[in-house]
């Protein structure tokens, strides 16, 4: 029994089992399903990208909730590396964040992109055509290839739920499947039983709240779910001082391959790729300005990947 | 002195002075106050529409924040129908919240309401014609006009310090300026300066918040901001039950012109306008489909407001 309470399997169990159920299930393990048989089968490899914070509520009726700071853009980023470097993506997004293919739009695209000269035919401006065109042409052409698979979350419970049926449906692709976690994930939350129906009223005087830490699914996905996947994380921390010690020991505690350890105020210049064999800053390109840091950041895990999968057979 | 302690006034001045300072607070200034002369020296009606939920950061460098949940659908519904009633609009939206003119677009519409037929041309899909054309003609033309000014704001310290300069920069306009505050703003909150600098370490055990509640600044709006100010709030429940009462006593309590009531469940079917003279239940039309509840909402507040001016002189 003593290995069941290291994995804190019990609390796992109870989190999964109060969770409200997930509404689309079938839908998305359908989609699930055929995307993996069909990159599987012609032995692409297959990643699973995290995007974007997950919100807990603090009302059964939400009006409120404890949400995660995160854009997107990390994730959508190392999708679009991914999907050059060969592989089919399953991107597990937060809705409303950065999409792959569109972090070049400005941040109003319908007002600032198009015009209709003669209200019929639409026209993109000059300065925005490469970007247009990357959004339209570039991420219809992945999802239509069957090289990305886009499934939206909002909740911890909907993106724990879905996790766990992506890393089931993708038990059997082995070490040539990957979990790339940039989602920023809840560590505390309210658990569903305990939570109030209604909304909390505003009556008077301040408002406290208790919350329970949210269960670390990381362990239960390293050795339940899907063991033989290669499978990286990731560390947001705002005190540069502690936050390779940090990841340091998120690296051994999880047992995953590698930590992608970053700062929040320099999250987009650089990061540190802490492993077993090493810690390894990884920059962008400073002499092409339109260099991001996910460009090196996946080249070094893609080809770590290739050394995991080698190595596994042996 | 008693009249400064009902409004809360010393509450405010401590909320203002301990929030963060706007960022660019010289070009709203600047874009506001072009915005309003243009508009009031024509005689044009001026409605500040407030849009979205509001956030309350945990951390100084925020990581973690409490958010209400809004998808900004009412305010940017109201605020088509504002302009098509003949007003100038400062829509004051949470980024990434729904935008006027762009309710009937897709989820994802780059993946969905475009092709490049032949990579250069991009061209509409027939099914989303009417919905691209909506959100790039009528949103760019509104804007064009000056009938639309759009201003962002994320946390609740960036909402009231944006609400408190359009209500000044707006006093001039008198009773033909509008307030239609539909933002769910954040009841509770914890001070700036009592807050953590960096993120909460998620250690060991349950973690506890205590949140002081955020003063009440529609008083303030009312008889120091905007006095003079057709003034319209918005109240949110779960429970239907407690719905009309506590529309009612904001009524009172606020001295605003009318109370727009409703129910998380059936928002979008129906509201109900609580007002000293009454209130009046406001459906979307049964028999046109494509009918919603602002339609005949912004109607009956346009007539409203027609009868405050024409009373205020006399």
């Amino acid at each position: 029994m003593s290995s069941i309470s290291v994995l804190g399997e019990d609390e796992v169990s109870s989190f999964f089992e109060s969770s409200p159920p997930l509404k689309n299930m079938e839908e998305i393990v359908h989609k699930l399903n055929g995307f993996i048989q069909l990159n599987s089968t012609g032995g692409r490899r297959i990643v699973c990208v995290t995007s974007g914070g997950t919100t807990v509520p603090l009302e059964q009726r939400c009006v409120r909730y404890i949400d995660n700071f995160s854009s997107g853009n990390r994730g959508a980023a190392s999708t679009e590396n991914f999907v050059k470097a060969g592989y089919a993506v399953i991107f597990l997004f937060r809705r409303g964040t950065c999409q792959p293919y569109c972090r070049s739009l400005p941040d109003d695209p319908f007002l600032e992109c198009f015009q209709f000269p003669d209200n019929t035919n639409i026209r993109v401006h000059a300065s925005h055509a490469e970007a247009v065109k990357m959004a339209v042409m570039d991420q219809q052409a992945a999802v239509a290839e069957a090289r990305l698979l886009k499934l939206p979350f909002t909740t911890i419970y909907e993106y724990l739920q879905m996790l766990r049926l992506i890393a089931t449906a993708m038990k059997d692709v082995g070490p040539c499947s990957m979990f790339y976690l940039a989602a920023a994930v809840s560590d505390f939350y309210v658990p569903w039983k305990s939570m109030v129906e209604h909304k909390i009223e505003s009556g008077s005087g301040p408002l406290d709240i208790r919350l329970a830490q949210v269960p670390k699914m990381l362990s239960i996905l390293r050795t339940n779910w899907a063991p033989k996947a290669f499978c990286i994380s990731f560390k947001l921390e705002t005190d540069s001082k502690i936050l390779i010690e940090k990841a340091t020991k998120a690296l051994q505690k999880y047992k995953v391959h590698a930590v992608v350890a970053n700062e929040l105020s320099t999250r987009k210049e650089e990061v540190v790729v802490v492993s077993s064999s090493g810690n390894v800053v990884v920059r962008c390109n400073s002499e092409k300005p339109e260099s991001i840091v996910e460009d090196n950041l996946i080249r070094l895990i893609v080809d770590r990947h290739s050394t995991y999968i080698k190595e596994f057979g042996t």
